[in-house]
């Protein structure tokens, strides 16, 4: 069939909006009609040479929320009509990981789709992540979708499948945040505002965010920010500072949402000795050759440090819940989106997602 | 009371045997009287100038065991005649982190004794962290002070205060080492040989031990790794395959016990994605200004890394079990000494240590 979508030709090219071939489900896979999809840092990266990608062109976008219309053989737990929201990970349910209930980094994940079911003027078209959501519809293994309630929003909940998952589950899953902690997020785009929804609904008791734009404040003190630092208003390790007197000693956890190793070891400290914890959502560029420097004194007294992908939660037997959440007025996703935009505007949406000025920029197919 | 101890005068000397003046304990303080005490590589840095220290002269020593002599007003925990072991940490019990099940870091290990019970020819002379174990006598804080069994062998468990709370506290109460799991221990010194122990005694499955030097096998084995890798057969990286290799995907548990920040990272990446956890243990010369360089998947992939002070074994009330094990037969401290000398032979022993051919060194008075 034909379906519009957003190719990625090279770095540093302007997303071209055409018209693609798309192969049907074949053994275990399922066709989505994407209603509406959100665009994310990751996939920036791959649009302004942050990143290295070996297989152009691509269709980026791995955040999305649709209706499945059609199913492969051998696929039982979807039916056509079903809501969905694809995800980067899948579940397979038999890997190590899968059968563990410590980690949601299905074998899988390293293993993408090996067949390519788009192709543009004949010629083969990679999907990011074995999803490419910045089309009309799109193939994908059934592994990797979650059904969600039938009267979800899908307007509201297409970035639950990738910056509310990862937010929202860092705070839950990851750190297991304690009632009456005390938590700093260090920046407040899609992922940091998720991490405060979740610190809220864990019951935190004191939520810092901080970023260089004080505009982010309106929607992170509606998610259940306390307490707010302008980054620019601080030198050098000042910040850690001010967090340390904000908690009396340091935070419980520090939840870095950026991708910087200096925001990293800063977050690092800014927990409390003895217990503190620092947790590593924000993908640096140089994501093999950077190195977060973390000081030894600084997890020898006790601290942890982690991180996790997708909020350490299995996609399809958790991640449902955190829709059901949402659906039930716990979470508030709707606040964290700032601009809906139609397909066409995807280039002026990644500039305005690079400019740091706005939440989350979602598009409606 | 004269008393001989060996003093530290300054970085790259000898240490000097002689005669010092000691005090009496005064409120909340005990005199003791050291019967055994080891050498540790921590003394070591403020010997060969690995580690600056603000103040010398100084007794070094924080390792040993003793007989309480004399106790000071106000100390009615400890009497005169009672078996102990006079640890780094102290265990004040009121602050913070002592009412916290989290962490043994008691506020007061961060103020140390402001009196100085010592002189030598009239000057005032300062003791290691509040101890300063290499003299015949020391007058010490009695919050400081663990009270063991009096059928306990001092002059085996002399070493349980430090390299031994440490290991054994890492592999037990900071990393929480499961039955059947894989442990990778960095360095066979008597940190690493206390992880062995403890990791041995929580039904470690695996425990892979790496050192340069492959005689450490012996007593390593005996307490219970099973299976040794020669660190000097490894060129870069190539130890984290050969542990991933042994260990089906990773270690579950690494422990990095000599203080280097390649080793730090690769004890990071030697663990299993998803829940391998990675222990920081070794003291790195430059503690404030090194970095462990860490790379931000090998977090973001669900690893955790952490570290401890004296294992996160709170000194008074959880450290004394550690010392009924051993006289119970469950740990083999006994098998970690390598050499006994006397306190004239110190700095022959410390020769020793940095030659990293010994195991333990202690001294017998």
């Amino acid at each position: 069939m034909k379906v519009k979508a957003a190719i990625a030709t090279g770095q540093l090219q302007p997303l071209v909006i055409d018209e693609v071939d798309l192969d049907g489900p074949r053994e275990g896979e399922v066709l989505i009609e994407i209603k509406s999809a959100g665009l994310c840092h990751t996939d920036q990266m791959l649009i302004d040479g942050s990143r290295d990608w070996p297989d152009y062109p691509v269709i980026l976008g791995h955040e999305g929320a649709g209706i499945v219309r059609e199913v492969g053989p051998g696929v039982d737990r979807l039916t056509p009509g079903d809501a969905v929201i694809p995800l980067a990970m899948p579940e397979c349910g038999e890997c190590p990981p899968c059968r563990s209930d410590k980690s949601n980094l299905c074998d899988h994940y390293f293993k993408p789709n090996p067949r390519k079911p788009l192709s543009w003027k004949g010629r083969p078209v990679a999907s990011f992540i074995s999803l490419g959501t910045f089309a009309q519809f799109v193939t994908v293994r059934a592994f990797q979708v979650a059904r969600i309630r039938d009267d979800a929003p899908l307007d509201q909940v297409c970035c639950m499948g990738c910056a509310g998952i990862t937010g929202i589950g860092a705070a839950l899953n990851t750190a297991k945040v304690a009632p009456g902690s005390s938590v700093a997020v260090f920046g407040l785009g899609g992922i940091g505002l998720n991490v405060i929804d979740g610190a809220r609904l864990a019951g935190a008791g004191t939520i810092i965010g901080i970023d260089t734009n004080p505009d982010k404040q309106g929607p992170a003190r509606k998610a259940g920010m306390t307490h707010f630092l302008d980054a620019r208003d601080y030198q050098g390790d000042s910040v850690v500072e001010a967090i340390h007197k904000i908690t009396g000693g340091g935070a419980d956890y520090a939840f870095e949402c950026v991708g910087h190793p200096v925001l990293a070891q800063q977050a690092v400290d800014s927990t409390r000795m003895g217990w503190g914890m620092a947790v590593m959502l924000g993908i640096m560029p140089g994501a093999v050759t950077d190195t977060i420097p973390i000081r030894p004194r600084s997890v020898q007294a006790g601290r942890w440090v982690t991180g996790s992908y997708l909020g350490n939660v299995k996609s399809l037997s958790q991640f449902p819940q955190l829709v059901d959440w949402y659906v039930d007025g716990k979470l508030t996703q709707d606040n964290l989106i700032s601009h809906r935009i139609g397909l066409e505007q995807i280039n002026e949406g990644f500039d305005l997602l690079k400019s740091g000025q706005a939440g989350r920029v979602v598009i409606d197919f």
